[in-house]
């Protein structure tokens, strides 16, 4: 009689269909299916046990996704505490604050006559539109913003509090720029020189010398004391690009200075690239352990989909499942000045240092 | 004043996270975000539509899906005649059979060791395991079931039927085979020949001569007959290959004959291809009008996306808002003999014919 | 002092450039470099041992090759014997065969109004332009032709051959159909009901009772059997589809009937699609030795590229380095009559059998 | 008689194998062809257009290029002056950085054990591995060498400037650094913080109080200033990311300020992601001109491909086609010192100017 193979243990369970299923049993009942639906499904596992689990949780975000409509889901994360560090795209950021200063994108299509939209000035995201003329409005808005501060180096990190700062207190509305700073929840920008903000930081040049000048170097060592300080971490990415790596680089660069960090403690990434032509975006988690960003024996799971489609379904989960687990959470606690402290130590940007004192 | 571009009509609406929020929401609040999300939200429209207009819908089914844990989804559109016909390969048609049979595929790796799942003799889909062992049985009980039949051409279509019938009254179970018996619903299988009940079929030539013919041209007349006798269609396609390409081809044969064919007027595929290659599979909707296989005015949407995710929430969804639909449509009756009927108008496979009298 | 790692072995040397470089000093260049530049180079060398081997080579195409202009350099291939058998989509034997008929396919782009194109009937494959008149009048050349053969059930092998022998003599051009028919080399077409060369043959039952019939099963047989007699392999694969799928299963069903067949000895596929959502075309010839389909210990590479970069740059490679292998090579030689033989043995297609007697 | 289409004049003409053929007559062939392969060629064609005009031509490289082994083909097209302006990822410039020292990146495989890599401190790039000790002795090295700078902020362009000469006087060696230094060619890496270069600079502030501040807001306005004195340009961009928007932003930015600048006017880029998802690496250069990123009558072609298979092709055909071209070309002169100058004029980094006076 044929024994049974060890590798036929657990079985594909079709997906049942019923009605009025909620998107928490949607993905219990992806869990035994097969490919990006169970990745999916895994994905959903992984972030509660990181929630359970005493990590910072870095957030990366590339890719239209705020002009794409997500920029609320990644709000409502980080004013519930379902991560606690961000790090974004600039266009991610710059069409969040374009949106809470009450201005929209707008549904178009990927077929347009882009010569024609030209002579109109709206500009084109895949099948999304925006006017030109507010981007220069928003331009404008955050040069006169970086006008006002103190001429000095700033890294992101401080600058995009500030600035969302500016945002709550001139608009009181809900977005993500303005949740990380009622929050508490520090973002870094690395590539912040290729996007709008980094535009709107050039033209407060014109306007005020010594004015917009961005520390980028600092987000790197600040960054990187973080880990130091919590060398327990797990990284969520959406869409690869610098935010994947500079979370992954934090990791690395605070193993230079300290043997307690060892690589994130769970990783999901939610990508649409593939690894097969070496660029970082595409990269797999595996590919991840040998640079030792991630533990070896980490939870991980890559789910290969469009963020447009897995977020809403993964978040609104979470939405029903993580609550009682964020209840009991023992989340990293920030103050985002000049030197930013966690857990009441401090982060300094200038320097390396594994300190274990409470700051002063 | 800034006078508003017609291109600026409709805002974005970011999708806002919510407890408990079902399928059918989900999808709701999608339809104003952008990329893929926006395009599932506009697929659960489209296939509202097709239930509300007198149209023949076509399923097309090709990838793993049945291996991978959709079979019970598809099952379940056939059962509740969310769709009219099947174009699937043969891979999907075995898989389900081996599913309803009582056997098993396997949650597995895609990184396992295949040399060691070659000693176990265990076949990898990607991250999901089945036992040739297994496989072998079917080729086997495929081959015995077509010696049981009277020795002549059999059309795909009429043989899945019989196949479907008597897995039904083997097994009483549910399954793509067993609901498309059942719901007198055709299945054609355009490359059966490349599948393993392909395979079955010439294992039966071995167990008894003449056995195992199948008139494959046959289901090419028959389909495009179907649609000159219904010449208003929709195509649902996932995945693409030979049945996205079938299903179009019977729209241009049944257009040779017959004038009041002018392609879908609905059509809507998850795909995970894309056109820049040239292939088929990938290509697009817009593509499909320069051939008549999509009426001009057609509501048509292209899904950038594993099934996996896509059709558990699309399908999910349709379970809440189609069934008002579905108790008021008007479906084509099939009898699924020797000679095919719709209707109650013959669907002849060794000629084209454009009668308009009914059946004797 | 440092150890040096077993993982580092062999640098990587950049690509350096230089004027006049030929197509195999590329691919020589290509070696060291990384991703898919190196897999292509490997897949030359691994062609390269395919020649120098006594091994049947089975070639695969799928996707829109013959439209897109690679039709010669396949026909190039079979006549010169670099692969011995041809397993492909019907489309891209009708359109080799439009082509050899003196038309043409055109020049388009991916942007046209596909609309207009519909009004001239024109159809666009991606950025080709072909006339839906002429495709009309091959169909019917196609009838034409399958009526003046005796009514019967053809394999789509000998079908093709016949078909390829009536457009030699009527054209004396070169191409993929009548260069196989010169070289005697065997074309297998298990999806020709996917194909407007199965419509063809489908009209054909318009004009004379009982032609167009195929027997797609007796394919499976033959291509098995000729496994059975020569079980020492090679794939050669162009894009996944039916052909991928069929040349792995003609070695699977082989080897069920004959415990000398152990999967190819070597692999090569370039392919578009990625193995992330389960589907054939995507799949990794890893995957492939769990099958079975592959030998474990099988020289094999899989190249992520368009083929219409890759093939002209890796056939005009081989132009150069191939002629000596071939001069030297040991290829099967086929008769392709109702009954196949090959090396004299005959090659069942109603029956399995594991016979090494020479033909009568 | 039927008219012939207005659709229908080119013929495709297919690929024709020979023996011998070189690079360029590989892509002469190929320029009827269809799909990528038809890209390539004319992405050839447009290139020495580029060369033929009076443009400031761009060239973005992200993925990892430079490890993958082509960073002497970047090294010869700047040294040559096929192209004047660089922007890159720092990765790209860090791995050129390592080889330029001496040392190597490793031909690896896929599949690699990555717990073993890890053990061996080995770090994988898909198929390419590399030691980390030798990329930590990198870091120290770019930290010494930042040590030695005058305490200030430096833009990337005059860092990299200031790096690619130190490395020259060092090794004497060929490389993308090297290369630029001596051929005068400017370099912006605006996501510096997300690379190893800015992992070097972060380690300079341990070393020395002061040491390694970036203005990369300063790269902004240098950058759209360059483009204001020249507001003809061209863009090559390789596999997107930041350096394809920095590219974008410079002539959008300097719109802003100048209304002669209209949009480059010739774009190429050879990609491998798609549009569908909304990410800008694989945004179409059609949804560019909406942007005015591109002028709307500018010739472009988008090539979707691998730049390890594309770019050797191509830049081995350039070697060819492009050497009388080159050698009439009008190309920009640039110094580089802490105030860049183009062609005389002065290129501040502190405000943006329109200024058409010469530099003093």
């Amino acid at each position: 009689m044929k024994k049974k193979s060890r590798f036929l243990q657990t079985p594909i369970e079709p997906f049942a269909v019923e009605e009025g299923l909620t998107a928490e049993a949607l993905l219990a009942r992806m869990e035994r299916i097969s490919f990006q639906g169970r990745n999916l499904a895994t994905a959903h596992h992984i972030w509660q046990r990181m929630l359970q689990d005493d990590v910072t949780i870095f957030l990366g975000m590339a890719g239209a996704l705020s002009a794409g409509g997500l920029r609320l889901i990644v709000s409502h994360l980080i004013l519930n505490r379902y991560v606690d560090c961000l790090v974004s795209t600039g266009a991610n950021l710059y069409h969040d604050l374009h949106e809470t200063r009450g201005q929209h994108h707008y549904v178009g299509s990927p077929h347009a006559d882009d010569a024609a939209l030209a002579d109109d000035r709206i500009d084109r995201v895949y099948d999304t539109y925006a006017s030109e003329e507010e981007f220069c409005s928003n331009d404008e808005w955050i040069a006169d913003f970086a006008c006002t501060l103190e001429t000095r180096n700033y890294t992101t990190r401080e600058f995009l509090y500030l600035l969302g700062g500016h945002l709550w207190k001139t608009t009181g509305l809900e977005g993500i720029l303005t949740s990380a700073y009622r929050a508490n929840v520090p973002i870094f920008c690395p590539a912040i020189a290729d996007s709008s903000i980094g535009m709107g930081l050039s033209q407060a040049r014109q306007k005020k010398a010594g004015a917009g000048y961005i520390d980028i170097i600092g987000d790197i060592v600040e960054s990187a004391n973080l880990v130091i300080r919590r060398p327990r971490t797990a990284s969520i990415v959406l869409g690869g690009g610098t935010p994947k790596n500079f979370i992954n680089q934090a990791s690395v660069q605070a193993e230079f200075y300290s043997d307690k960090v060892g690589g994130h403690r769970y990783a999901l990434q939610i990508v649409t690239d593939v690894p097969q032509f070496g660029g970082a975006s595409g990269s797999t988690l595996e590919e991840a352990r040998s640079w030792g960003k991630l533990a070896t024996d980490a939870a991980q799971v890559s789910v290969q989909a469009d963020a447009t489609i897995a977020l809403p379904l993964l978040a609104s989960a979470l939405a029903t499942t993580a609550p009682p687990l964020l209840a009991k959470r023992k989340q990293p606690a920030f103050t985002l000045g000049r030197l930013m402290t966690v857990d009441g130590l401090t982060v300094p940007s200038d320097r390396y240092e594994e300190v274990n004192e409470p700051a002063v």
